[in-house]
Order: C-alpha cells, then sequence, then structure tokens
C-alpha cells in the first residue's frame, strides 16, 4: 500500500524546495506546486529553483509540476503544506475540489493570521480533516543545510502515529534522521513559539545585551515554552526534546533568522513598520506573538509568560523597547 | 556582622579579575592572591591585570594584593578559589595555615585531576571543610562580558543558603544578577559537565556538521546531563535553569571557548597531543571527560550518556573522531 502513496509538495520557498528534495530521494515522482509559474518553468528546464536553494538539482522527470491547485491536491494522498502562513489562506481559497479525504502535513511554522489558528487546527476546523489525518513536520532544520545535505534530525508528528511513519520513510536518507510523537498540537505551539523567543533574542541583541544574557534569555523561554503547551495541551512530552528545545536553538542562534533579524532591527530603534518594509518580507514570529499573547491572556493568573509579554507590548502597543527590556531582566533569572 | 567579612580571590585569569571586580562594586576592600609577582606589581602601580579584562580598571587601594598563600587565606573570611583546576593541588599544597574554618567558594569549573574529585568534594575531603562552608560560582558568565558590564546573571550554590546570599549581596549590582540555590553538587557536576558537550560541539564542527546537528547535539546534551547528574545526587532540580542549561548554551554556542575550540581541532584531525600544544593550555573538559566516564561506568547499565562516551573514547583511545560520530548520531533523537 505505502509504495502507491503520492505526496505534493505546495510552496516555492526554501523550506518547499528542501521537502521537494527529501521525498525525491525517495519518491520516483512527487507533484510541486507554487504560484510562481516562471520559478516552475525554470524548474522544468533547468532542474533547479532559481530563487531558493538554487543549488539544488532536481531531475524534472521525477517532478509533476504546476501553479494549479485543484490538480496539486488531486494527484496526492498526502498534502505538504510549506507555504507562508500569511498566504495559507488565499491559496487555500483557490481549491474547488475537496482535501477531506487527504492526509495534511504542515511544515508552516506559524499561525494563520486571519483566524488565529495554528495550522493543523485551521484545517480541521475549516476543512473538515479528521485530527488523526493531520500532522507537523518539525525541526531543528535549516533548508539551507538539507540543501548541503548536513545531517539533520526531523520530528514527524501525527495522532495516527502511522502516518507520520508513512512520511518519515519517505522524507529519511542518509543525511535525514526522522523521529515519530503523536503530539501534534506541541509541536506546532513550540515551532510557532520559537518564532517569538527568536525575535526576543534578537531584540536583545539590538539593545546591546550580550551572549551572557542572551543563554539567560533561552534558559527562561524554554521553561515558559514549556508552561505555555502544557497549559494550551496537557500531555507527557519532554520540552528538551530536538523538536522543542533543539527547534528553539537552531533558530535563537540562527544570525539568519528573519525573525530574530526582525527583532534585532526593533531593537536598535527602528519601528515596527519599518522594519517590515526594510526587510520586506513579514516575520512568521509577529503574528505568533500576537496569537500567543491572546492565548495567554486566558491563563496569565496561573501561568507567567514574561517574555511572550514583553514581545507583544513593544509590537503591538508600541512600548519602548529599553524600558520593557529592563523592567523583563527582573523577572528573568 | 556581614559588614565585616572579608573576601579572598585566589587566581589571575579572566574569571578572577571579573570576580575581583564585582566585589569591588561593593567592597572596600578585597585580597587577591595569584603566583604572577609581575602581575601583581602591575595591578598594584597601574590598577590594571596586564594579562587578563586588561580593560578593567581597579582602585589598587581596594586591593590587598598578595603571592603568599598563607596571606591570602588568613586575610579572609570567604575564599573565592578561580585557580584553574589543574593546578589546584599544587597551590593548596603551600599552605601552612589551616583553612578548615573558612567559608570556601569554587568558581572552577572542573575536576581536580589528582584526585578525580570535583572541587568542592576536594575540600571537604581533604581539608575538613564541612559541607555547609562549600559553596559554587557558576554562570551563565563569560568574564569578558564582566569586563564590558554586560548584564550578566550568577546562581550562588551553597547547602546553607544563607552563605550563598551573603556572596550574592556582595557581587550583585547595576549588571549582575544573583540567584541562589542549594544544589552545589548539581550545580558543580553541571558547570564541569558543559565543558565536555562544549568539547563534542567543537568535535562535530571540526567534522564538519552544521547548526541543524549541533541543535540536535544539545538538545541531547542537556538531557543526558540531567540523567547523568540525577543517578549522581538526586534532588528536585530544573535542568532548564541558567545555573544548567543557560551555562550550556553559553559554552556551547562561544566559539572562544577553549573546550569548543580544542574539539574543534580533534574534528579537523590534531592529535589529543598536538591540540594541547597547538593551544598551549589544557582545556578542562579534557580532564573532565576522564573523571565523568569513570564515573558513568559506575552506572552505564541503567543511565546511558553516549556523548560523553564518545568524547571519552575520542580522548582517550584514540578513536577516529569521524567513525565515533557517525556511531554517535546514531544513538541521538
Amino acid at each position: 500500500m505505502e509504495r502507491e502513496l503520492k505526496f505534493t509538495v505546495l510552496g516555492g520557498g526554501s523550506w518547499a524546495t528542501a521537502i521537494v528534495k527529501m521525498l525525491s530521494e525517495n519518491q520516483e515522482r512527487t507533484t510541486w506546486y507554487m504560484r510562481n509559474t516562471e520559478a516552475l518553468e525554470h524548474i522544468g528546464t533547468q532542474g533547479h529553483n532559481p530563487n531558493y536553494l538554487s543549488s539544488v538539482e532536481f531531475d524534472p522527470d521525477q517532478l509533476e509540476l504546476t501553479d494549479n491547485m485543484d490538480t496539486a491536491v488531486s494527484n496526492s494522498d498526502i498534502l505538504i503544506f510549506a507555504i507562508p502562513s500569511a498566504f495559507l489562506k488565499s491559496e487555500l481559497d483557490k481549491l474547488t475540489v475537496p482535501i477531506r479525504d487527504k492526509i495534511i502535513f504542515s511544515a508552516i511554522k506559524g499561525i494563520v493570521p486571519e483566524t488565529g489558528l495554528i495550522v493543523g487546527e485551521h484545517f480541521h476546523k475549516n476543512y473538515d480533516i479528521p485530527i488523526e489525518n493531520i500532522g507537523v513536520i518539525t525541526g531543528p532544520c535549516h533548508a539551507e543545510e538539507v540543501a548541503l545535505e548536513r545531517l539533520s534530525y526531523l520530528t514527524l508528528a501525527c495522532a495516527d502515529t502511522h502516518k507520520a511513519e508513512l512520511l518519515a520513510k519517505n522524507l529519511r536518507s542518509d543525511y535525514i534522521r526522522t523521529k515519530i510523537t503523536d503530539d501534534i498540537i506541541g509541536t506546532e505551539y513550540a515551532a510557532m513559539l520559537k518564532n517569538v523567543y527568536a525575535i526576543a533574542v534578537g531584540m536583545a541583541h539590538g539593545l546591546g545585551y550580550g551572549d551572557n544574557f542572551q543563554s539567560v534569555l533561552m534558559s527562561n523561554s524554554i521553561r515558559e515554552m514549556k508552561r505555555f503547551i502544557k497549559r494550551v495541551h496537557k500531555m507527557k512530552r519532554n520540552i528538551n526534546d530536538s523538536a522543542y528545545l533543539g527547534d528553539l536553538l537552531v533558530t535563537g542562534y540562527s544570525v539568519f533568522s528573519r525573525n530574530r533579524m526582525f527583532g534585532n532591527m526593533i531593537g536598535k530603534g527602528y519601528t515596527v513598520k519599518s522594519a517590515m518594509m526594510e526587510m520586506s518580507m513579514i516575520a512568521e514570529g509577529y503574528y505568533a506573538a500576537k496569537s500567543a499573547h491572546l492565548i495567554s491572556t486566558k491563563f496569565e493568573k496561573e501561568t507567567k509568560t514574561p517574555i511572550l509579554y514583553a514581545v507583544y507590548e513593544i509590537l503591538y502597543e508600541a512600548k519602548n523597547p529599553k524600558k520593557t527590556f529592563q523592567k523583563l531582566t527582573e523577572k528573568l533569572d
């Protein structure tokens, strides 16, 4: 049965490109959807994505390239979404065929801005996908290192771990190890929250705090993340597993992280608007900070999340970053 | 009573220099011992240590400088040792006055090579210091950032937390926050083990592994450290506190860490001997790896510590780093 399963990757960015590369190590044919028709044509004729991870070579015969959402969905049993969360809704609105019977894996680390939901919940609530058919692909994993075939570990989360294993089997290779978990909600929140903490790290750096403080901030972030996730979804998990702590570290310590960069600009005195214009893209953590704050206000009396609050206040209430961080440092230990 | 307490810092390196700086923010007079008489004279006349953190300015009137161990010990109630563990025994051998009635704080992150004991145990067993008079100063804290007065958090550990607070009060300032714990054994083992993990991170880097793998290695290291310490000294502690995880992160992610640098050279193909000669100093983690291995062999059947084992095998059994790490990657997740 497993041999017959077909996969579609949706998205044209670096993480989508990395996932197609990983699948192509195992699958004879993979469907790849993106909006950008020029890029599609380039991939079909030249064998590489001109915009992201352009060093990765594809065999066009292994790819079914399409800019049609209906085709992308109809072609396959397992759909892997790697579209920025800000565009997910508008992309899904193009669909005229049902996706209810598909297995959906989200490789998106964020919140759907229009609904404030994590991606798995968005699919479940708005597309009637049963929970056991929804999964998450999480790192710690920079796409750039997949391109270089540097050893990386992925975690596949699905309430039905058999489905997580189905995908894992098709991603594994010499340079990709996989781990299975049924903690889909916890891993998805972790993937989203880590972007907010990466913004916090960037802000601290922009404000002139050093490595000693960054390690304290990270140590407090993982404890705060543990409290937050436990509150949202109580189940047994080791927050120091790679999918939680590892993912936080690879993002927080990466100088290439868009979220960290965005925070750094805010720390250096840019307004939110000018930082966004300067970066000509929106950091996922910007939306995540709002949603996380909204969720945490429901339990703030019992569970303190001072780092999330500080980031929210600076981004959405125009609080002074320097003063907000001075207050924050009193709450850390 | 507390106003009358006197402090001696023993050591001439960067961490000793940083501690004297912190104390000088609060104490009118601090005794500072080191072997290097030229450096002492320079500090006494020029007001800064010529060899370490030379940008830090001292007021010589606030310092009682001495190269005599007996004077150093007799002068004070609280002795803070910041001498490399490799020289601790030979320095203590110079003593002709008792130290039994002193409060001892160790700022040494290592193992006494001659006895294989962590520093606190060494003082307790060989100098009859009662456990409640022994403490540990731990980070996460690079001395270089103390010199720059960048906000840093220290943890003071002592079975008698009143004594930890006594020292804390004299270290705190605008740029130093402190935390108190009674987990002296746990913090001391953490401070020692993190150097072994920093060697592992360096080895991985030298072998060509990337950031994705490093975050997995870190995530596995903190879990391994938790298992190890719990086995050695069972008590309630949150391994993600700054004194454990924070300290691991600031060392493992620092490109200036001597331990990481040492591991990096081994990963790149240097022999242990040539790496040591090239660095013209010995990384603390080298001894720690041996002691940690010795301890962990006692519980290896129940508690797995594959990272410590890999580092030990490479350093002490001349195992091939590349092959040893390939095997190690199979044991991580």
